[in-house]
């Protein structure tokens, strides 16, 4: 009954470490990879590939910059099936900082970007695809774009970009299922021949339901974290897309031993989930930085003034 | 784009209530009240209608009994277009408890049943019906009933029944949108001028993505709840469905007041919401009794222990 081609890619500790930096300790994060990697998870995305150049290791966790050094101390000596994957924004990498894949414990890299940034994507993909990886193109706040800037884009990678697999990214959490199906049923159209993924947000709960639309609809690529934890709101959690999937090659019981001895822990110290302010961003398809500002004041359950402060009372034409 | 007969019905302090033993004070429920009225919520339904032969006063809180008097305590004085419902429970309820309509303050009554009682059920329904209120039908644990079985019951419900709504109650909250969808259809397609309902539970975050789903197919009435509250994982999130529906009737400010000045302090003191015994008990399609057990013992967060206990160790043919 299950779907073979179907890949799972578990980035808890790259979207979680836009909640503290990226901020985790070795232990910490060889604890997930252990786990994810008894649990047969197809991708592991451990973190960015940012220049140093832009950001300064001060400021940062080590998973900010993801040095080779540091992902082997993570993942050796465990036995593991599991491919590592990084993520690079456009304009924030140093292409000279990364290897051929050969030399490399890093299997996958993904390009984030905007709709408007396509062609910078496609460049950073083409070289990186060149140099060895796996490689996807991540398109994010695709609930915002325009039909005709959005079928451009699809053309242009279906017909340039030497990407594996095409992500449709809620970032707002905004997507409903109807409009999932939308958008992966167009990518899926325009994009022959490619993978289509999807990274749902959960801001209105919907992040999982987005994924099952979206493996309904030939998704084939699909982002979890582990108990949701991700930026605002988090991201589908991996424990439920396992329940959902019939693949045996799954095992949810090391997943579920890790949320019970590091994430409910580690909740106490760092949010994200179900809260409201994140909730009225997603309903409003806004992007959460306003949420995640008020959650850092001391007006942080002051639901109805934040609305109205989105809503606005101003004139807008 | 809105659908004018959409109808929300809150069951907050029912649902919720059976994480308390129904044991709200009057102050904190006609807050509810108040809130829902000034939101243009159709319906709230604030607990049973038990009979106090079965159930001693001294164990359970007021809302497992609903007298008039403790209604008018809450709503009196309120302008208010939001009707008043109470659940019965077959063999719970003493009929001569229940006075004609037009000498109560309550409007609606909800009949809860499994599907092999629905003989009982609707005997009541039509009971209540011929004493002047608005009646449902409300089957529950739906996810795990023979379509033999099913087909006879709507059949049954379509022919025999007075009932103006017949509710899909996803008990173990294990349904996904598919099952939402054949579900739906197959009660639209049999009880041909009822209205279809649908009361969801949250327990793999699914709640509000299955009424968008049985929304989409044609059902009317919707079940929410304040903040999610209700037992164990809870229910679709009324705010949720506030942001979704397009009806300019609805207003979504005086339930984030409502969130903020009770909800957020209520939740310190009785829990549901995303829970991860809860989920297993949805993803396995089991009641979340057993769960529920759990998070009241030492072992609350043994999650792995938990899950091999359900799927068992015996053999079982």
């Amino acid at each position: 009954m299950y779907r073979e081609q179907i890949k799972i890619l578990d980035c808890t500790i790259r979207d979680g470490g836009l909640i503290n930096n990226h901020d985790f300790d070795h232990r910490f994060v060889r604890a997930v990879y252990k786990a994810l990697s008894a649990a047969n998870v197809d991708y592991m995305e451990i973190g960015y590939k940012n220049s140093r150049r832009l950001f300064s290791p001060k400021d940062y966790g080590i998973w900010k910059f993801c040095d080779d050094e540091d992902i082997k101390k993570v993942i050796d000596g465990i036995e593991s099936k599991t491919k590592i994957s990084v993520m690079v924004d456009v304009d924030r990498v140093d292409v000279d900082d990364v290897k051929p894949r050969k030399e490399s414990v890093v299997d996958m890299i993904r390009v984030a970007c905007y709709v408007k940034d396509v062609d910078k994507a496609i460049r950073l993909v083409n070289h990186f695809a060149d140099k060895g990886y796996e490689t996807t193109v991540n398109l994010m706040a695709i609930s915002r774009i325009l039909e005709t800037e959005l079928n451009e884009c699809f053309h242009q990678l279906a017909e340039e970009c030497k990407a594996n697999v095409i992500y449709v990214v809620d970032s707002n959490g905004a997507l409903y299922q109807e409009t999932t199906e939308y958008l992966i049923k167009k990518a899926k159209s325009i994009c022959k021949g490619k993978e289509i993924g999807i990274h749902a947000h959960n801001n209105q709960q919907l992040a999982f339901s987005n994924t099952i639309e979206a493996i309904i609809h030939n998704a084939n690529y699909l982002d979890g974290t582990v108990f949701g934890m991700g930026r605002a709101a988090g991201n589908c959690p991996l424990e439920l897309l396992f329940g959902f999937l019939k693949n045996p090659k799954f095992d949810i019981r090391p997943i579920l031993d890790l949320i019970s001895t590091e994430f409910i822990p580690l909740r106490e110290k760092i949010e994200w989930g179900y809260i409201i302010p994140y909730a009225i961003t997603g309903m409003l398809d806004e992007h959460p930085r306003a949420a995640m500002a008020l959650r850092d004041s001391d007006k942080k359950e002051n639901y109805r003034e934040f609305y109205e402060s989105l809503i606005g009372s101003d004139e807008v034409e």
